[in-house]
């Protein structure tokens, strides 16, 4: 893996400012959207489907709020699986901040130092501002905030010990951050990760090497996975939205032998793990997430357009009755 | 048809705190929506359709005043009738509280004490301040407003007595009330028509005593109808559009058989009638709407997801021919 | 060409009142969305895509500018050509203002006075500011502002005698003018242009006599054209997503005979020119574009719906296979 580093770092456009109204537009409809907004030591909580049941518009705004701002996600109702056919769309005009800088869940937020067993990675413009990852020098972006709010996929909040890294990592007291969670098996929980499609296309274009600085635009869609109440099938079918049946479009600044390179190497057919229902490969695993193949996480199908010669270059391909069985 | 009293009276969210602003901005928008605003009988009348041409944007949203402010409305230009590509999506968190809370028409408004012939069935927020219906007690909702709102599929707005009918239901003066309305024959009229896909869905739900408070989310859509100035003919198209042309999903926390037996339930192919077109229907019985099989009103097609059991369950088929026939 | 004169002058709603805020909108959000934001010579410039990468959802939101705040731009993940699933969706509810009185890059800003060799065509809402154009004499309408805004299709923004031109035209000073410019290859530029596949469809309708009067709702839709750095293939890709992958739906009030002749004049198929690659086209006219049958650009495909007798009348056809080739 190469690494690009920036000229310069960049600290606007600030995420969290874009964010902000996002997430108290988001406590102010609680109601409405069946959430529970509480205090727990000292930060504000916001359960989107752990205690309560939530509803597939929050999941729509909380994946808003992931990408910082930065990016709009709808439910239409046509997609390329027939019998499934209501989709999620992201789109970004800045997918390397919203989707890298921002969605993507790369802050683990373990429990070191009580006793929960708590575990969570999060997700959103709080991971800007604390700038804990190796990928923020990469990026070359860091936020400064007043206020922050962190995403997490997750059964439950956070205990004090890890309320507490975080507002040190941010420079923050605990009543200045924001924690949104809700479980896979929700339905806020399960739209938030479909609406990752366009993400893991970045994080996988980080992997296999290339500038990120040259990608300046990207879409993305996946079926809008049914929820499932046990974990692992939960799981299962939000990874196989994307694995099978998630498409993006990424606009980059790159020779064609660049491009022809970045679109056959995304794509989910890529991986030696692709072709068996996700929870499938998970059980193969025995559970070991870190065991299945990283190249698994990515759309099935991708187009990749050079701005630069004009030119587009496809991978992968769907696969509607794998993602027709895991939905069933 | 069994009932499932709440256990509490719900008065939140409040569907006029909700829709107020968004009947604001219609008025507002009148000129370039083409809507005429004017007052009669001391109450606020928006014709959408009847003197004035309208647009189908302005029944866009009034559909989503329909929805008392807890559902969105989308025209998007694909859909399954390959011949008539436009398409209404209606999306609501809280289906029960939108659609039959305040979508659904079931505010009988006739002209009791006038001589004015007047007769249009009520439909929006108005509906949950009057609380009239005893679909209420079984919803377990009221809310309470300054101002509020009447839908009206309507060739005029309600004389003196109905106005005055309404404000005392409300509890409200006549300079609190707006009251829109549109025919089926209008641009405005038949959009907000076609974008109760997902409320025939709930309103069958409950007839077959279905327990509502089990319903969580749901997503539908239908072909945007051509218009028709003939009003049978009109509603012909707007029912054809639903009954053979509209797709729901509903999300539910049930078992499997109880999902299973409502995906089998709830479509427009349980009904007797089902298979021509609704104005042939409606010319075999004279023209006697209550002559119809109730259950006709229905989608064409539904998808029913347990988040209780992760199982989906479908139920009716689009019938695109006929859809086709009866638009073109 | 008939043609038709409104009985009076029409002055509302305001273009401008409902285009001035998306436009602030635009500056305001112009790091996230990648645009520069100068002053040259006294006027607002916001480069798109000139010498700044700009994207896709600043094009969308031009258009909505563009289209004098009468109408909505969405990008939606399906659409008719499969292998270039996102396209760009128009609606207008007034389609004649947004489309003729506005997005209609009918002003021609030549450099007169100066050296520069300047010429672009000017759109947006400013055109109905300054009214220089005939149309609007047989739009019978105009604008009037105390700021206004325009857009250009060009590879920088204009110099200060075309600035003086327009503040002069306007009753402007240059410091109440904004000029929103983005080339034909840029990501804005080519969403923008693509965006014009409904009002390509009204001019077309004006052109063949047709009483614009009479066209009381349109919707639009056409592939997102991927991005080519030479300017030829860059116009040949936009031309192409509208002529052989456009369709619109216009509702007009007019008898079956005014409808389906409108429906058999629209489309790109009554062109001598049709069946090419606009790029080939373009070649073989040596560059001359106004050598170009005028008939050419319009949609592949119309719908026109008679809101007079409920009859609607089709006419053209898509060709995927050139708009794939033309994309690849």
């Amino acid at each position: 893996m190469t690494t690009h580093p920036p000229a310069t770092l960049r600290t606007t456009p600030s995420l969290n400012a874009l964010t902000n109204p996002l997430v108290e537009k988001l406590v102010a409809d609680a109601e409405a959207l069946r959430l529970a907004v509480t205090t727990e030591n000292g930060a504000r909580m916001v359960d989107a489907g752990a205690t309560v049941r939530g509803s597939i518009e929050a999941g729509r705004r909380i994946a808003e709020i992931c990408l910082g701002g930065l990016g709009t996600v709808s439910i239409v109702p046509t997609g390329p699986i027939a019998a499934w056919p209501y989709s999620v769309v992201v789109h970004s005009a800045d997918p390397v901040l919203a989707c890298l800088g921002s969605q993507y869940a790369g802050w683990s937020l373990a429990d070191e130092t009580g006793d929960s067993g708590f575990f969570a990675l999060g997700s959103g413009p709080g991971r800007a501002v604390s700038v804990v990852e190796d990928l923020y020098t990469e990026l070359g972006y860091r936020d400064s905030a007043s206020r922050t709010a962190l995403v997490l996929e997750a059964a439950g909040g956070p205990p004090a010990s890890v309320i507490a890294k975080v507002a040190e990592a941010c420079g923050l007291s605990a009543d200045a951050l924001t924690f949104i969670y809700a479980p896979t098996q929700s339905l806020a929980g399960a739209t938030q990760v479909v609406a990752r499609v366009l993400e893991v296309a970045l994080h996988k274009a980080h992997t296999v090497g290339f500038d990120l600085h040259k990608i300046v635009d990207g879409i993305g869609s996946a079926p809008l996975s049914p929820q499932h109440p046990d974990f692992i099938q939960a799981m299962g079918r939000t990874n196989d939205a994307i694995i099978y049946g998630g498409r993006v479009q990424l606009f980059v600044e790159a020779d064609e032998a660049d491009a022809k390179q970045l679109a056959e190497q995304l794509p989910s057919t890529t991986s030696a793990d692709h072709g068996a229902p996700f929870a499938d490969i998970f059980g193969r695993v025995n559970g070991d997430f870190y065991k299945i193949d990283g190249a698994l996480f990515s759309p099935a199908e991708v187009i990749v357009t050079s701005v630069t010669t004009g030119k587009s270059f496809r991978g992968g391909r769907l696969m509607p009755e794998l993602v027709d069985a895991s939905f069933s």
